[in-house]
């Protein structure tokens, strides 16, 4: 399925966004004002509801198709040492998520999401974007469409992510969709040492010094993106065309939204930041895209795994928006 | 049912504390170590499993039987202007609890929890701590013990409150177990405004100059508490003695714990910290019991909703832990 014809489809798209219905906004507010408690005094949850309320198009929002979809690829980047895991795992990660044995499938289990796994050519790893851009405009447009037709009819998504090496490839796709250098957007990833973390910085910086010419959103996920990442990058932004919220996951799938949000920075408001990893990345990018997270719990796994723990969070706002008593219907004084 | 036959059985209860289980804490450490995730990535839900095996006593622990108890009591001092509802608001919460109607009642449900609803002795206020103790010794002992026998079987508590007026006794008993002067305990609470913070403030200080006298975990309960409040100490610590743990709640619920805490520091072992509310002491108080939060979400409602919320997190924590597949199961390398 197309869902964006052309790179400059989809660059447009981020143009066209359509936004949350203020009509049922104001409705899930007001009846927030009037639930048994103190005002404000379920804090974020409020925040929750009222944001579902808004793209659902309901005062009263319920999600019943919620969704993890994790999406696989693998990096010619890997070639540098980025990784302290060897390329093969990412496969043998997709046939654990089969299998039913990952974190995410637990976790999808516990918050009650259905799990889609969706490798795309884990045999033809992206280029090494030290030296060439990660995919053709062919490549990169197919795993956007991929991305983009694999939503489904979900009501609310999470997003995760396999991919040996892919925490350099969002490294760098951040340094040149904000600011900063290498330097400040490197991290362990999934535990290299410390001359692993140089030659992740060093293999960034390359990059973004071949890639400078990279300036669209298109363009950066092509040259320095992967498949999994761009994907993503396809699900979220077809996501929003059809007004579905996304619970974020970590670094690599937030990394997603980094040169969308820096064409487009409105892209991030059908979006709540699940958790923030303990990728130091992570919080720089939270900040960079003006979201605030629901979990912090020190997590930095990917595979949707904290976003998937935050549907949880979502769970429970929507649970006492829609069924709390009102102070007049349980005769509680002060309304 | 009568779990501590005297004040002095209740205080000498905290010098005789049973401890974790260390091989089933160690067990499930080894189990961590071998399950399909970069070591540590799972963050505080591997802190949470290995918790809940040694308080369990078992490698891979379940939760089947957990349970919120809401205690509710009536506070003289509300007649010093603390609260923003008026004291009848008590009872019509109860009411509204028993009837579904609450936030708790929500939260509870999406958690899995069973719920239970104990007022004591709603019409017969406690004393104003201003100028009397806030309960005599026979009534202190009476909620201890109610709190104590309502823990039945079982294995995993959330302890929550409700009581007009009970954030100003929080913060009494805050001051007297710890450091600072009620200026450092007092919060808006249900949201009273500058005046009303200000009352507060001295109604706390009042009674803190009032009861200096009392030194031991019962007698500052006694003097300060409320019958919420003692029931909920009366639990944690019957809760203690067969191992089942706790989830902790917000200010109020866990202030219950600082008169214990101050006497015996290992009280607060079998407790994780459900969230931090957004009642500035309660940073302050899980800061001098050595307890990191599970949630941050800027709630401040009381009734153990933070508590139950944060139980999902657990879930979560546990279905990882028992459901994913090892390195040598999966046939992932790297392990």
């Amino acid at each position: 399925m197309t869902v964006f014809a052309s790179p400059a489809a989809f660059d447009a798209a981020l143009d066209d966004l359509p936004g949350a219905n203020e009509s049922a906004r104001q409705a899930a507010l007001e009846r927030q004002a009037q639930l048994t408690k103190p005002p404000g005094s379920l804090g974020r949850l409020e925040e929750i509801a009222v944001f579902f309320a808004g793209w659902h198009g309901t005062d009263r929002p319920d999600v019943t198709q919620a969704r993890a979809i994790v999406f696989a690829g693998n990096h010619g980047v890997v070639a540098r040492g980025v990784s302290a895991y060897p390329a093969a795992v990412t496969a043998q990660m997709v046939d654990n998520f089969r299998a039913g044995g990952a974190a995410i499938n637990a976790l999808a289990r516990a918050s009650g999401l259905a799990l889609d796994v969706v490798p795309i050519d884990l045999d033809r790893p992206t280029g090494d974007i030290t030296c060439a851009p990660a995919m053709d405009v062919d490549d990169c447009l197919a795993a956007i469409n991929i991305g983009a037709a694999a939503i489904g009819n979900a009501d609310l998504l999470v997003l995760g992510e396999m991919g040996i090496g892919n925490s350099t490839a969002a490294a760098a796709l951040c340094a040149a969709s904000f600011d900063g250098a290498a330097v400040d957007w490197v991290g362990p990833g999934t535990g290299v040492d410390t001359a692993g973390i140089e030659r992740k910085r060093a293999a960034v910086a390359d990059a973004l010094t071949l890639h400078a010419a990279a300036q669209t959103p298109f363009e950066r996920l092509r040259c320095l993106g992967g498949r999994e990442i761009a994907a993503i990058a396809g699900a979220m932004l077809a996501a929003r065309r059809r007004r579905v919220p996304i619970i974020l996951d970590g670094f690599i799938a937030t990394a997603a939204l980094a040169p969308l949000a820096r064409a487009q920075p409105a892209i991030v408001d059908h979006c709540l930041a699940g958790h923030c990893s303990a990728e130091p990345g992570h919080r720089r990018l939270l900040d960079r895209l003006g979201l605030s997270p629901l979990l912090t719990l020190d997590m930095r796994l990917g595979e949707g795994s904290g976003g998937a723990l935050a549907v949880q969070i979502v769970r429970g706002a929507l649970a006492v928006h829609a069924g709390m008593a009102t102070f007049a219907e349980a005769g509680v004084s002060g309304g």
